[in-house]
Formats: C-alpha cells, sequence, structure tokens
C-alpha cells in the first residue's frame, strides 16, 4: 500500500477526515474481557470492525501495547485491518527519534515487523534523523510540529529567527527540504486553530495528522476552518478516547460507532 | 536501586566514566552466535560480563531489540544485569517523547517492564510530556540536548532569543525547572565539545550522557575538558560499537574487554 494514494482514496471512498486512535487501557475494557490473555486484540477488533467503515486511517499508539508487553497483539491488529480492511492506512503513533543508525533500527520495527503504513517520528535531532523513514518512499512519515499539550509551548512556540517560531520552522523545513519524496505529513494539534492555519500556509496541501479533538478539548469547526486544503480534505483529525471508551459494556463497540459516526459526520458538517 | 546514588557509587568504585552502549546488530555478530534464538541476549551478556567492573553504567538502546521481535531478551538482558553485577545502573535508551498519558504509559514499559533505571527523553513536547518519568523520583530522566548527529544542528542550533540557542534553553529549563527531584541528566554530543562546556556551565554539576566518541568522530580529551564537573565526574561517556564489535571470533567479548579497558583509562588519562 502507498501511504499518501491510500490516504486520499480513503478519504474519497468514506467520504470521512476522521482517524480512530488506539489507545488500549485495560483497566477500561468491558467485563467480559477482563483478563483474556489476548484482551487488547479483542478490544481493538472490536473497534476497529466497528469503525473501519467511517474512517480515513487508524493510529495506534505504540506506548500502549508496550506498556502491556502485548507486541504481538499489534502486530496482529495491524494484520488484522491490512486483511480484513483493506486500503485503509494504519499509522504507527511511536513518535520515534534518533541518530540514523539507530532510526533504520526503528523504520524496520515500524515499516517491517508491525506492518505499518506510517509512522509519527520526532524532528528535534534534524534531518539525517528522518532519512532512514522517508527512504521508504511508500510509507508515510508524519513529523510532529505542534503538539496538543499545555508543554508543547515550551520549546514549539520559541522564536527561532527571521519571525518564525520553532513550530513555523519545522513546518518549513519539511514541506521544503525533507518532503522530496511527498510522503511527509505534520502533527498540528487542534487545541491551536490559529497555529493549524498558520501550518497549512507554509505546507500547501500537506496532510496534517490533527490529535487534540474529544478529550483534549479541541474545537472541529475552528480545526475544520483553520486546517482544510484546497481539495477539503488534508486532514486526519484524531479521536481516541472519546471513541474508544464511549461505552463500558458488550455492546462498547457499538457505542463507538454511534461516535465515531457522530464525529465523521460533525467534522463533514463543516467541510 | 536509585539512579543517581548508583551511578556516583560507580563513578568511584570502578574508577570509571565509561558507558557501554548495547546496540546488538545480529549481522554483525561472531559465527558461533549466529541463528540462535537467543542470540541476541547471549551476545549481549557476554559483552556485559567482560566489561561491567570496567564501567560506570549499561545503555541497551531498545531500538535494535524492538526491530528483531526481541523484547524478552531485552527484559532478560537487564534482570541479567541488575541479578550478575548489582550496582550497576541500566540507561534504557529511547528517546521517547508523547503527551502526558501516553507518556505515562512509555515510563511504565521503561522502569517497571524493562526494569530499567533510568530512561533517555526528547524535550520537544515540553514539560507536561516528561512529568510521568519525573515522577519516578530514584530513576533518571536523560534529556536530549545537543546530538551528536549532523542534523542536530537543524533545531538546536537556532537561536531563541535572550541569547540563547536552542539546546542552551533545553538545558535551563532542565536545570532550573524540571530537575527538581534532582533525578536529571542530559544527553550532549562528543562532537560538539564547545557545547558540552557551554551546558556545563548552565547546569553545574549535574550528569551529561555523552555519545559521539569512537565511531562517530568525537575527541576524549576535548570532552574530558569540556565536560567534567567540579568532582572529576558527571560524564558517562558512551561507546557502543568500537566494543561490541572490537573482535569478531568466538573471543569477542575479550577483545570487548581491551578495548573497554583502554577506553576507560584513556578518559582516566584526563581526569
Amino acid at each position: 500500500m502507498h501511504f499518501m494514494y491510500a490516504l486520499q482514496a480513503a478519504w474519497q471512498s468514506r467520504n470521512s477526515l476522521l482517524c480512530v486512535g488506539l489507545d488500549p487501557d485495560p483497566a477500561r475494557f468491558p467485563a467480559h474481557l477482563q483478563g483474556r490473555p489476548d484482551a487488547i486484540f479483542e478490544f481493538c477488533k472490536g473497534i476497529v470492525d466497528a469503525t473501519a467503515d467511517l474512517v480515513c486511517c487508524f493510529k495506534p499508539q505504540i506506548a500502549y501495547f508496550a506498556a502491556q508487553r502485548a507486541e504481538d497483539q499489534l502486530e496482529a491488529l495491524i494484520d488484522h485491518i491490512h486483511d480484513r480492511h483493506p486500503h485503509t492506512p494504519v499509522i504507527l503513533d511511536a513518535k520515534r527519534g534518533d541518530i540514523g543508525s539507530t532510526a533504520t533500527q526503528y523504520a524496520v520495527e515500524a515499516f517491517e515487523r508491525f506492518r505499518a503504513d506510517a509512522i509519527t517520528v520526532n524532528p528535534y535531532m534534524g534531518r539525517d534523523s528522518v532519512e532512514p523513514y522517508l527512504e521508504y518512499a511508500d510509507k508515510g512519515v508524519i513529523l510532529l510540529c505542534r503538539t496538543s499539550n499545555p508543554g508543547g509551548s515550551d520549546l514549539q512556540f520559541l522564536e527561532v529567527g527571521g519571525g518564525e517560531r520553532l513550530f513555523e520552522r519545522v513546518a518549513r523545513l519539511v514541506a521544503n527540504d525533507w518532503n522530496a519524496s511527498g510522503n511527509c505529513g505534520l502533527v498540528v494539534g487542534a487545541t491551536f486553530p490559529a497555529e493549524i492555519a498558520r501550518v497549512r500556509q507554509i505546507v500547501g496541501d500537506m496532510p496534517l495528522l490533527v490529535p487534540g479533538i474529544g478529550a483534549q478539548g479541541g474545537d472541529i469547526a475552528e480545526t475544520m476552518q483553520a486546517g482544510g486544503n484546497s481539495a477539503g480534505t488534508g486532514l486526519m483529525i484524531n479521536s481516541s478516547r472519546a471513541i474508544l471508551y464511549a461505552g463500558s459494556g458488550e455492546d462498547y463497540a457499538a457505542a463507538a460507532r454511534r461516535v465515531a459516526l457522530e464525529t465523521r459526520d460533525a467534522i463533514n458538517a463543516h467541510r
């Protein structure tokens, strides 16, 4: 699968800019899954099967699997998405960042072991720390730019000369230099609509992954106003907890579908 | 184990500022280990047992294990270090960085699952992305500051106002704010001695993890001149490939010991 083409196709065919984040927290699983050795896989599979026709992509967060020694369940989950829901891109949310030789290992982890179609990457270590991912030209490389958390301002909002703040410099570096193969995207939090608009101005039609609606408080209308591209797409608007934990019983997947549908439609109402 | 106390004790009792980085690349293993299902563990165990009395800490790089689906061997390796070489701190080189709820999961991965004594963390997402690690007050939290790779300058060397560059701002934030529990350190590459000196000036006696000697070209004399603290310690000078692959035969561990000893002594010659 070519990530960028598959994403474009999913935006169109599913009429959706919604990304469902898969952050499985066993403490919040419904009772009938508690204690099962494959609970993480089964929980996420339920969410995926109930929402796949409503999303432009899925985004499993590797930390939730790693904390539970459940890398095998993450492998099985991504295999399941590829097998049962073809043409649905999977972004491995890993936010890796290391020197080239180590980044090469992380790229193998993400793209070969886990078979992800894209990965999130931290730009702090600069271009050569990102190149090993970029070399997989059919894979997506989504760089942190302006993150949705309060501390995001500590460094990203610093003025770095030329009238730019650090997140703007990252956006410009990625758009003008790192994106030579056209396989880059950026993470820009929904909690900062003015900065989404600024990033959109810098990067043209590049896809933006936007976390922060739902539990983190970002506003859908403002996000759409600020971030849509010239084709009325260009966004992967992520929701995790609000969808995953919409229900707490055996019908959790149906509850997740209802919230995913509402969220997709709320997004589309502003396109 | 309390990381900072154990590190202080190891500096003194082993008379060493050397950190051996464990970056196991199966393609470079000696023939007698090739193809064994536990080759990664056995290779690293050989290195650890041959060098533990010469080091102030070990630093396994998780990417090399993750790329090989070998998290179980990483668990076994760290258990082995704790069991057979007590009081030898283990830094999990993971360079994680994510919002608080996700960072909490990564902290569980590093400190509870893998039983590491310290972790490397990326500062790009700011203070709340680091707090979940800091809350483990007996664990070390080592923030990327000035990395040893060429692209390190892309962002870290930008001027951010007040006469500071980004890496200096990170050093100051960590020293004056994030280090409230006294459990922080910084990563500063040996390839930039002037910047090691500048960071030392900002952070006082804080421990610095210094990669970049050996394969990456950093100079020991310059590093010691620039980075030593008032006690003649304060540094964890990392060498990985030059020690791990000093030999290529069944005697690879003895060869590693010879190079580790030379490196430790070369460092001590400049204390």
